[in-house]
């Protein structure tokens, strides 16, 4: 791989450009909802998203990727201390995320929406009829960026007061929960289920659906699942977190990927790793896209630029700032000095042990010699988070991704915000026009009422709207035409391949 | 009570005006989507639901009331077989029915929404965050519809292939469910919590946010909750289902309940012993609203809607009623002859027993010796469902609104569709004028953005949005200026007193 600056311009293909806004105040970014330009307080609002929705359309987003937590970040100087979030607003207070779709869908046609759900939530047959309603309204443009779960006073909340499960065993649970949603999504009813046959009274055909009848270790879920096939038959599989069982799971189930990494070199060393996986699975490895974490300051002069920068951490909340680490981490920054190094440190169970080696561990691209102390920390985590800034001139900025790029293969983006909605009107104004000469942003939507997938893999392929044929769940899928006898045979094969292959 | 017919007009005051709408088709009338101007089966667009909203907001309704289940209508012919539900479209498949509420509060400002949740569907910390969104996004026009599940199919999906726990068992749990709500909204965030200051850099005070610490028989759920203190404070409190439990957790916690009767003084007889029970949990009559469930054929003529009545009834669907009736009830009609009679049935575990009682027990008000065989059942169920059937003028239809009024001292309706939207666009052109000019419909909302208890209970209350004082809930508010100590010490106070009654 070579740096964009050598020699002429290459041949570049438009990235995946997503919006990332969470249904709270300082998602990235703690404090700036002091900032009089800011509405991230009006995160309750429908109208909060319903102009974020459009101006994401007029910019030619890919999607609003919609993270979520279901509890605080108490981590720091507790545990069960939720003061410094609570005061900053990190991450504090979260509403539901996928309430307010229909509303931003009602008002957009091509607009994705990559909705957040954990696995320890609630139960699979729920979440998809919740997802299914989602694909349904949308005319296909819903994926799920499922999460394991990772924050302990979420844990505590949904299931009784027990804590979270062991990272591993999340996984392993997680992976059930996937199957169960799969089966119900793909395997219930045949894609020629519903008939509207009006002459013979036919609404569907109670021999083209079907129990699913699933016993795993975690879920037994006999079906059959209670909505009919959606426009994209299955939403768009999303994944955050690059812990190693991250990257297995992701590299088994997701089609497009989160994975932060801190220099163009980390990110592109992860990246590599989960290909890999990709291989392992069966899969082609550009069947999995990767999308990486930016907030981009931008301003039409390098000055100007810097001068937002500055103005941004100067309201930026440190305190918020540790919080929002601690929550990610595990390891709450109260109990160090200053200029403690954290070199050594090792990340505790239940946190994103990804992000604490990001934190902890010399990363390839990392200036030699830098001591990641409390200091460094707090202070790069209060302006951009866990993710990368990009400082300057729409110019600087679309170089710096060119770089990003070529170093790291990565597919494409999530921006998030310091101030919003004008971070996000800064990227439709200023750097997507940028990105857009050099032919890294796309000049419109390929088609009215693009769905998610679609947008993901482009139209060239036979069925746009669904899976990749190397996919994994691809053949669970009951097709029109197809018998229950010879579904239910396809079936039993697919599952025992696939068995074979987990063990 | 006397009947409208005697003597003089009354003085009368507006109906609560629900429209009872599901996101299936064939919600009670199965087999209609057969009609040319049926459209209910575009219940998973996002159109057909904001079309609505706009409809009843137009015609002046309190609510839509958007009912759910969660599993398939599978006791008829089965148990375990969806057939004859699948194929005439009763009530499946069906989509989750919130998504779609903001959408629709997003082109209307009056109109409420109560969403239904059973208590067997998820986390009660979970159901919060979700209900405290819809509250917010539709800025206080939204209530809870509390049903403890009724079937077995959703029950073996949702609960890990559990059967559903007994009725009463079911009661007792949805009893803590809904303290945990309570507790959650009420008792972990202060009003005055989100302080927003921007000199001192406070989004909101740590130190007026508690953990709940709920530790019940069912439920663990320490808190705090997530979301911040919503319009209402509290959704409003609204509950279907009339068994005894059944009326005893309604007279405890319900500001409105839906009951179904069959004949005017059925329907008096079952409000009696609600309101009887209301008075024992120290509460006033008056506080809980009654609205029953009606189907309306209305016409410019006698003779077009005795047409229309006979045009439906030939498209409804035999087999998809008794389907319907298998759910509701647990008893399968498909073992009896078409002229048993069922009067001397018991009905099943866990069914609805309140509706088999309707069904199988002669009622103040029905023809005396009249057979209740499977024919008159299916028959009868095929048009209207669970429900009452008026048809005739706008004014017999009025007539017969009122006498049920005089007679049974009901609240409102919830008025369901035989064909969507047609039936609702006959309400609003035909027989809400009417009506209105009877005073049994408000002229307009009686301001704008008004809530959905404003909506319920007028606005001359001390503090409209929030539940009357003599609901068992109402000190579980941690109010602002209240501290924390102070607050603390009155909680104990109403949990012990609570506690007390409860035994």
């Amino acid at each position: 791989m070579t740096s964009a600056t050598d020699g002429q311009k290459k041949q570049r293909k438009p990235l995946l450009i997503n919006a990332f806004d969470m249904a709270c105040p300082g998602l990235q970014t703690p404090g700036l909802w002091k900032h009089p330009d800011d509405k991230s307080r009006d995160y309750n609002t429908i109208e909060y998203w319903t102009n974020l929705a459009k101006l994401l359309e007029k910019g030619k987003f890919n999607a609003l990727f919609i993270p979520d937590v279901l509890g605080g970040y108490d981590v720091y100087e507790g545990p069960g201390n939720i003061a410094a979030a609570a005061k900053s607003g990190a991450q504090w207070p979260v509403n539901e995320p996928s309430a307010v779709i229909s509303a931003m869908a009602a008002v957009t046609k091509n607009l994705s929406f990559a909705v957040t759900g954990a696995t320890i939530s609630e139960a699979p047959y729920h979440w998809v009829r919740r997802l299914a309603t989602l694909d349904h309204l949308t005319k296909g443009r819903i994926g799920w960026n499922i999460v394991s779960g990772y924050l302990d006073s979420a844990a505590r909340n949904l299931l009784n007061g027990e804590p979270l499960p062991d990272h591993d065993a999340r996984y392993d649970r997680a992976q059930e929960y996937l199957e169960v949603v799969y089966q119900l999504f793909l395997s219930s009813w045949a894609d020629d289920a519903v008939v509207l046959d009006k002459k013979r009274g036919i609404f569907s055909d109670p021999e083209r659906i079907r129990e699913i009848n699933y016993q795993g270790e975690f879920f037994k879920v006999p079906g059959p699942n209670i909505t009919e096939p959606t426009p994209q038959r299955l939403p768009v599989i999303v994944q955050a977190g690059s812990s190693s069982k991250g990257l297995k799971y992701a590299a088994q189930n997701a089609e497009a990927v989160f994975i932060v990494g801190m220099t163009p070199e980390g990110l592109g060393y992860k990246i590599k790793q989960l290909k890999e996986e990709v291989k392992k699975a069966g899969r082609d490895p550009n069947s999995v896209k990767v999308v990486q974490l930016v907030t981009v300051i931008v301003a039409p002069t390098h000055e100007e630029a810097v001068a937002k920068f500055k103005e941004y951490k100067e309201l930026s909340d440190i305190e918020g700032a540790q919080a929002l680490f601690g929550g990610w981490t595990g390891i709450d920054l109260a109990q160090y000095g200053w200029n403690d190094e954290l070199d050594k440190l090792e990340g505790e169970g239940n946190a994103i042990r990804s992000m604490i080696d990001t934190w902890t561990k010399p990363f390839p691209g990392d200036p030699e010699n830098l001591k990641k102390t409390r200091a460094y920390i707090a202070d790069r985590v209060r302006i951009g988070g866990s993710g990368v800034v990009f400082i300057g001139t729409p110019e600087e900025v679309a170089d710096e991704i060119e770089e990003w790029v070529d170093v790291s293969g990565v597919d494409g983006f999530n921006f998030t915000y310091t101030i919003t909605p004008g971070s996000f009107e800064d990227l439709v104004e200023l750097l997507i026009p940028e990105l857009r000469r050099r032919g890294l942003a796309w000049d419109d939507y390929p088609k009215e009422g693009l769905t998610f997938r679609e947008n993901i893999y482009g139209l060239d392929r036979e069925e746009p709207t669904y899976l990749p044929s190397d996919h994994p769940a691809y053949n669970l899928r009951w097709r029109a035409g197809e018998s229950r006898q010879e579904f239910e045979v396809k079936l039993k094969k697919t599952l025992e391949e696939r068995f074979k292959k987990s063990k």
